[in-house]
């Protein structure tokens, strides 16, 4: 039984809606801006500004929930950098994935300018760059290349980068020099002391760091709401290996292209138990070859074939890497359960691997494509069952031990669901940092630190979201949102009604095209009754005298087939009144 | 680290898709074809049929997924019943869960007949009877109130019923003997040695079951792939104690309704702290009144009282219960949330608490609902954060123990995803069952079972998805979902032209509307060239000689404008042109 634990109120820490402090804002303080992120998973980007220069620390973006359809991302609003373009020394991105470089292609060029140095280290800097490829028009980027123990000094600030533990290696935090004081940002991370085919942490050097007088920790609060600590790579490794152990035919394993260490573990794994491995999907054969060019994955010549070769070994020497474990319909793996794909057909003495948690709402789909694999008479693991993925943050006593080891003095719990700030606030007040130097902020709020105090300031920036939808960033808003919600709920229903200019009468009957509403073969008495109402709608209005107002005939027609439709069916579809008048 | 178990492959035992043998049925067997409930969670239906004869055990609905925008449930396709109406003996309810009773007010009109006879204990007979008091135009139900040791004998059937621990009182398990041996039906359940407010799991009385010796066993897969026991529910009063023990404000319990057991928890603790119990929500108001008239709900005089007279206590002695943990939109906690509710807000001081699992798919929707509490100065405790909540489903321990109790000869997993019925099949492998005596059953599928073996018939019957959608049952087929998919991603974009007979040119300039796709108003020029596009279109199909040809001319300006649209935006909105001659 899990014990007691609570998440907190916002009254105990400092927060963007308790009443504050309306002081004139001192210039040399620092002010620190999230555009995103906070309060949500996904689409971080943060604004470090003093003495007018400002440094950005990622430019991500998040996926929309299904309240959005049809929108593909949700970027950061960026207004509050409209003319202040040419005091932005640098954009620092911690890592590749794509919640803190997806806004490239989309919003950089908004602030783009010669002089604007962009720092990245190997990895993140090449998938950045093989992304931009997919985006013409966008302006040619120059990133500097930064590792483990690089300094940058730019304007007021000063940054070291060192090395932090995620499921994709070259991942950064960064250490802050600024004329107030010292601010640690720990990007995405997690403490493992045995990783595959990386470094352990590097206890001593944050130790080094906290010795230094830590101002400010911004901290990742994703795994605040778990208890314990995240699992090594290694327990991973070893779970994988006793499937790899055990499956006889094929190994057909699903996870993110993002997730390289993955990658590596099933590619390594593979090697040691005699199989060549197909890499399967767009994103999957990409990220793989970049890395694999970068030095980050490692395969032995001749491991990696191609699925059309793989039909000449036996199915004991294949492993199928893929994409898909989500159950995107367009992915690897949903193409080869339905039987879509051209190569690839499911059978029985296939195992099927799912290595990455599920994203919350994809449950559903993800368990109907389980059942699916299931039917075709294939064994599947998956995370839930034994532990074969971890999440790669930090859990509960990591993060304690983080703070522990950095003694900052105020603490902002970055990353996450609002819940997950709030948890994390929480462990750092279990640690000892006082409830007033702890803030719990949301995105768009300013945060104003100086040496003494840190408080959030009245005014806020713009932070609503940014919807990327087809070529459009930004066009889609609330009411075509609000638009396809009804559509999608009850269709919609469209009337052309021709009146004769002369009589005042409908010429013939309405026509009417109706999509997501009813079966209209098989509501015709619906459909006549309905015709019949337009009719007499216009009639009334036309012969009640005075000039005839096609507005109030459209209105009518609006609200009483409205009304009518509602009666007999208790559906509301859209209504569009089309009257021409001859 | 949880220990290695694996879902298994079909194959191995006996299912719907491998061969079938295709022997002439014999007369004499029983037959057992599910409806509903089979490789999904809800639209729980079976029909047992010998000797012409039928019995049916429940009718529940499920919820939509994701997919089927506007639907309000899915109902179980009971076409296989029609012209057999009369061969119906009776219906058996098992509890008053809607997954398990749902359909009633949907399609027992199609089935009934003045001699069907209806069986259900007293609390789910009063759920069903309540809830038909909304749906006028249905038959008037006379159910049969049977309780723990009633026995019913229709036809060539026996059948007895027993007491099974749920999260609802009066859940009843069905012992039934038919000509060929004995079947025993769990119904949902789980074992419970310390239930609060009602009797603790008769281990003796399944044991008897056991010795008079069980042909088949039908068993709620439910929990099949948790690991270990369910919770007890003495577990979880313990730990809803500890937050009532340490609330000093008021207490906001929001929970499903049905769940009697966990509002009885409440309401108990409630007085036991001196607290008020305020019930809010329609569903709770009236199924806590059944519950307490039936005498299933337990409440001291005076400890329910309306929210308004709550205001005369203060907020240490006031416990509000509520719908809406699931975070849907027109539950009280989600109007409290938004400051919609007429008298409840939250404050500071305020304790929320989560008392069920979220159903999957709502996790986003929760998890927003929780930050939005959070930041309104509540405390939230969550089932995740700890055990106070419990399913109500037998998991695995118990599972292999009520196998083991009963001793059956073939085994037939029941209620759940496919994964569940699998993991089920592998528990019964686990205790003794052999393969080829356990079947995994799709919806729709026949299971032939005689004395000597139990198989699937090559012969399915029709069990696609009867959609409910306001008054509309079965009248929303594929077509008209998949517009309103359609419709939801990319909107909808109406074109008129109205032609002149005699020139063959477009009067004046088409008419567009569109919603869902774009923006109007910001959207000026791209308007401005579809227009010019129809224009053209119209001419050159006019003036390319011979007769008009006005399906032409709508193919052309949908499949042309269409291009042109997803070019300029990347979007698809569906196309609707309305070409009118004049």
């Amino acid at each position: 039984m899990k014990k007691i634990q609570q998440s907190s109120a916002r009254t105990r820490f400092s927060t963007g809606s308790v009443p504050r402090r309306n002081e004139v804002s001192d210039a040399g303080n620092l002010k620190i801006i999230p555009l995103g992120g906070l309060g949500e998973v996904g689409r971080n980007m943060t604004i470090f500004e003093i003495q007018g220069k400002i440094l950005i620390c990622d430019m991500g973006f998040r996926m929309p929930s299904e309240d959005m359809p049809g929108i593909d991302y949700i970027v950061p609003n960026i207004s509050y950098l409209k003319g202040k373009e040419k005091n932005i020394l640098g954009i620092f991105f911690t890592h590749g994935h794509y919640d803190h470089i997806g806004n490239v292609p989309y919003l950089l060029k908004e602030i783009w300018h010669p002089n604007l140095e962009i720092f990245a280290s190997p990895l993140t800097r090449g998938i950045i760059l093989k992304r931009q490829e997919d985006f013409p028009q966008q302006p040619k980027l120059d990133i500097n290349e930064v590792k483990d123990g690089y300094k940058v000094k730019l304007g007021p600030f000063s940054v070291e980068f060192f090395r932090q533990n995620h499921n994709i290696p070259d991942n950064l935090g960064l250490f802050i020099e600024t004329p107030i004081g010292n601010i640690l940002h720990t990007s995405d991370f997690k403490f493992d002391q045995n990783p595959i085919n990386d470094l352990p942490t590097n206890f001593q050097k944050l130790r080094d760091f906290g010795k230094r007088k830590i101002l400010l920790l911004m901290s990742d609060s994703t795994g605040a709401e778990e208890e314990g600590h995240s699992l090594s790579e290694t327990d991973i490794f070893k779970n994988m290996e006793e499937i790899f152990r055990r499956s006889q035919g094929r190994i057909i394993a699903a996870t993110f292209a993002s997730l390289i260490n993955r990658v590596q573990q099933i590619i390594t794994l593979s090697e040691k138990y005699g199989r060549y491995v197909c890499l399967e999907g767009y994103s999957m054969k990409t990220n793989v070859e970049l890395a694999k060019t970068l030095g980050y994955i490692k395969s032995k010549r001749g491991t990696l074939i191609s699925i059309k070769e793989a039909q000449n070994y036996p199915d004991s020497k294949i492993t199928v890497l893929c994409t898909g474990a989500q159950g995107e319909s367009e992915a690897v793996l949903m193409r080869v359960v339905n039987k879509e794909h051209r190569f690839l057909k499911l059978k029985k003495g296939d195992t099927a691997i799912f290595s990455s948690s599920v994203i919350p709402g994809n449950e559903r789909t993800v368990q109907v494509m389980k059942d699916e694999i299931l039917r075709q008479g294939v064994r599947v693991f998956h995370y839930k069952m034994m532990d074969i993925h971890a999440g790669g943050h930090a859990q509960q006593e990591e993060l304690k031990e983080m703070i522990k080891i950095m003694q900052p003095k105020f603490f902002f719990p970055i990353h996450g669901q609002y819940s997950m700030l709030v948890s994390h606030a929480e462990l750092a007040k279990e640690t000892g940092i006082p409830e007033k130097n702890i803030i719990v902020v949301e995105n768009g709020n300013i945060i104003n630190l100086s040496q003494k105090r840190i408080f959030i300031e009245k005014e806020t920036v713009p932070s609503s979201y940014v919807m990327v939808d087809g070529l459009g960033i930004g066009d889609v808003g609330e009411v075509v949102l609000r638009d396809r919600q009804m559509l999608a709920k009850d269709g919609m229903f469209v009337i052309v009604a021709v009146v004769d200019k002369t009589t005042g009468k409908v010429r013939g009957s309405p026509d009417i095209i109706s999509r997501g509403f009813v079966y209209l073969r098989e509501s015709k008495e619906l459909l006549r009754e309905t015709r019949k109402k337009v009719i007499g709608i216009v009639d009334r209005a036309v012969t009640s005298g005075g000039a005839v107002n096609w507005v109030y005939i459209k209105d009518e027609i609006r609200n009483k087939i409205g009304q009518f439709l509602y009666t007999k069916t208790q559906r509301r579809p859209i209504i569009l009144p089309v009257v021409i008048e001859v």
